[in-house]
């Protein structure tokens, strides 16, 4: 199966390995005319990128993306669109002994029982260098959904235990990367910051929820039954390394509540043509009703489990089966989310672009 | 798009309408020379079906499936297997009402949005009932699966505020359908009970959440990247109606925790042969790792809304803009998780009889 | 995979076997609010019906339609579209002792070697029977393409060594159907039949080739690289039972031609509001070019073979591997051509329609 | 749509322009453990590149396949391969003036009116450069079919008016590559070259049919109705550039035959186990039978007219609509059929690999 690509209508095709000599996607089904900005194709790639901050790991990715088809004098030309990025800094020596060694948390062992034969340098395929690619083709994306009016904002809402309280509209979208952990609230912010620099400080790692919103969505998007616009995103979200879990709107809290609080009270106005022009008062449904986008604003969260490498000893097996300890000197993460905020906003424009897509075939 | 299919191997196309002639499904892909236990099937119906207990809805589908191809003297042929049942008690008159009105929490609003001349019987498409197809799919993926030894069970595990608060190693499993909100502990049932009961009392609602786990998996089922296990199995769960979340492992939860603690250590006994047979002494990943079964058992939990169904009155808007109040008096249930559980079971045997077929492809 | 369907957008699923219940199908993807002439479905069956003339098998199928799903109030809504026609005039016993010998040009053997247990009856699923599927969703996808304009022509042009020798602009289309062999031109429509009568009296059957023509269609249809016009329609002609070639405009033909004859040269006109519209001043690319359409008529031809079942006697083996003599006592067509110009036409629709709704997916 | 990629397990995206930085091909689905040969790669590539003859153009591609992704010590990993060639040799101003005119017979005209902003260099997607990709992914996919005992053999069977008459078993397959033209007859691969060369001294072009064997291939591989393995080959050839015509087996032939003719009979030897072994005596079904290959060679046969780009003066419009009159000075073949050798043996390859998965993925 092309588990390795993703839409229907704009599809993309990732590959590239974390140490071997590249990483990119091919883009297939961009609508020819698309002015596309490569200086924000650049940015997203430099704001997942490691490094940014005392908080990220030190490994150097200066990714700067090579265009090696699909565009013509800065336009799209609807051939497929092909970006790559060269891996430079890459010290597989790093990796060398966890060859012997079954990793705790990481896909090492699932992937030697699928795959056998594997490339072990780390973590090939199931590094999140991969979501490089994915951001890529999300800044794309974005660039197409823009022309439809739509805006995504991802942020950092939780850090273990630190919880960003405000409401969504007490918020200043704008500020989001004002700190480095990409938490619209200066004060969460640092509170965030010291959970974060006590795990490194410890030789571990912490994980956290991302919130996404998504406003001026068009309503009629999403596909019923199936394709719901709530079952693509889940699984776009659910495939990105160290995701466990996804809810829309109200989520897991609505099972708390009673039908009665629970759904989103319909009202009107009146348009300047005199037609009703109908909301809802409440947005419970996250912007989402029977899979299909209702014009409110789109809400959904992603849990990120904190991430497996961590310097700290660790118990474990190696592939004889002999108990073992495993220490890890190379350079990672002691929290992932401020650097998957790009990710979760390129996962998110990249199926709002393809039910876009899909929206137009549909009409008479 | 085709909206109405699922999987790519193992594909069901759904059709039907809530008050339409009838509800079905065509299975393409099914390897030829299963034996099918077609009661099952009919048993898996009758768990979805409304009317058994005065928990749920009191509308009578008595629900017989009528096989009309790929099955030749009680075995699979290869060819596409059609399931289908018979709409029976329709009172389309129950419905006669909602034509004017938008339904709080009801996709009436978004169908009419998206597809203009819509079918405004009894919520036509987007109505639970197309989750009888699902049911009758799944029955038959179910076999399938067993095949290659994997059982699936789910249960209630909250009603509102009711939890179950044992952990799965103290639960009797085959207790699930003992009470009739098929939560496998008699005296949470019991407090569950109340709390629908309470619910239908005031013309009211309530939500919950079920878990799902998969025992004996093979290692190595999973695509990497954008197919990974948990991303197919998350689509499939949240394109359940009123689904508002998905979480794989410890979820939610793991976002409390530091990364010593969620890495599932690996141990290793030897097998008879001598070999080291690994397994993880924990098992926070819900049995995936990197996307694919490490072989660990699959565990993951949906969250679902309280219908958006209720008796009691609503305000909302009419279809010409005015404030209205909304007085329901079609059947429904107060709640929908007892009959969501063969649901829930049969959207995952779907993803996993999926990724068994995928997984035979890829081997040399 | 799903080999029982075709089509990305507009995309039909097939179902039932010829001596099973019921032969069906299920469209997904069909724009809402089409206004649906089933009279028009149950005429394209008609046609598609053995037992027309004495031409054709006297076997009496009366396919009446069904509608499952996905019309309301006689347009459709974009929910799937169920069809089915129930299978009466069964005869099994016909087929009985074919359960031990391998037919000479049938699929028993290889349906056998694929499937192990499979379905004897009639040929299954590999009888033509399945065809009838096709064209109650070839008359959806007709009505839908006739929307945008287009029209699609079939007929006989050939039966065995009886050519059809007019160009496409000498003949009457509107007579296709006014002989029973569907050639729009009495003096070899006479002939035709005088070939079909001679292969009956001889227990022996013949081929020949459909002609094909699409008018009035968009520029702009059609994939690049892959799903290239002349691809799809390709694979979609030679997907149907007893097809041995395709060829699109001046096809095998051209061969024998220089570049220089070969080449459309373009000319333009101007329109009323002043620009150029361009057409090519000969036809030889068949209307594509590039795999995409040039506003040009699309004209392809289909080759078939004589049908496989014969009366005469025939050597072959049985399932033991001991030679015997087949000798069908069946009721079976000796030209399949006539029946054959709706199921092209049918398919023809379907890849054009899927095309129509890709193409508006596309535009910024 | 995805109408740059092609199969369903063994999936290819091919990228890139004809004068754009690299052309190439992601393979999405290969098994892992494969023992990559690269030579034959670069050998396929070697075969299809310009420039090997008098016969061909001059345009010197030197085609040095570079691997991106997927491949680990020689072996494949499971991981996606990526295989790009570098465009050097560009000269656009070759192409410069074509901005302006219609090239008669060429891609330009339906590109501008369906995507309105393209790529006008040397034909961009449009241009047979886009193969040099298919045949990378097609060398992949022939050392994965060899390890199922597969062989692929294409060879010039005709060039204008010069057919090669020998029957297939007298062809000595060892040799096609001994003569430019590629047909394994030294007198009639004289007789073609004679063609060419007249063509070319007239600055015109010819073209010729390919036919394609493929010896061992097992039984069963096909899936029945809309993915019939014809149907799959005729997608697959139709697509590649100047394609106008499949035939498979009796082809276009069989339609002057009778059926008892046509039908080929079973016969059956006896296997050292003492189980019949069955055959067919004759093979006009070109080894498949209901569209599932039955174990005889499959045999299948391609047209392609002249190519379009000529060096004589051809009148046209240009983009104003003013009659024109083009003359090429850029590089092109008088033939491509010496070249498309390759390019049929990747594509039927691509198709075999492809089907080869499937088959596995059905067995219980």
């Amino acid at each position: 199966m092309a588990g390795n690509s993703f839409g229907q209508l704009f599809r993309i095709s990732t590959f590239g390995e974390s140490h071997g000599p590249a990483i990119g996607v091919v883009i297939d089904g961009c609508p020819s005319g698309l002015a596309l900005d490569t200086d924000f194709i650049a940015l997203q790639l430099q704001r997942r990128r490691p490094g940014q901050s005392v908080l990220t790991t030190s490994r150097n990715e200066e990714d700067i993306p090579e265009i090696l088809s699909g565009i013509y004098q800065g336009k799209t030309t609807g051939a497929p669109i092909t970006l790559m990025v060269r891996n430079r800094d890459q010290r597989p020596q790093d990796y060398a002994p966890l060859k012997e060694v079954w990793r705790p948390g990481h896909a090492d062992f699932t992937y030697e029982q699928k795959y056998v034969h594997t490339d072990p340098r780390g973590g090939g395929r199931s590094s999140a260098r991969e979501t490089a690619a994915r951001v890529m083709a999300g800044a794309v994306a974005m660039q197409l959904i823009r022309q439809a009016g739509m805006e995504v904002y991802a942020w950092v809402s939780s850090v273990k235990d630190v919880d960003l309280k405000k409401e969504i509209g007490e918020l200043d979208l704008s500020t989001i990367d004002a700190t480095p952990v990409r938490c619209p609230d200066q004060e969460t912010s640092a509170r965030m910051m010291q959970e974060i620099e006590s795990a490194k400080a410890k030789g571990d790692s912490v994980g956290g929820i991302i919130t996404c919103l998504v406003r001026h969505v068009p309503t009629g998007l999403g596909e019923p039954v199936f394709h719901k616009l709530q079952a693509d995103l889940a699984a776009a979200m659910m495939s990105i390394n160290a995701a466990k879990g996804f809810e829309v709107g109200s989520g897991f809290a609505s099972t708390r509540t009673m039908g009665s609080e629970q759904n989103d009270r319909f009202a009107a106005e009146t348009d300047p043509a005199g037609h009703p022009k109908f909301r809802t008062l409440t947005n419970n449904s996250g912007g989402i009703q029977g899979g299909i986008s209702n014009g409110s604003d789109i809400v959904f969260r992603v849990a990120f489990k904190p991430v497996s490498t961590i310097s700290s000893a660790q118990e474990t097996a190696d592939k004889t089966g002999n108990p073992t300890i495993l220490e890890n000197k190379g350079r990672h993460d002691p929290c992932v989310l401020p650097r998957a905020v790009p990710i979760v906003e390129s996962m998110c424009a990249l199926v709002l672009a393809d039910h876009l897509l899909l929206q137009k075939s549909i009409l008479l």
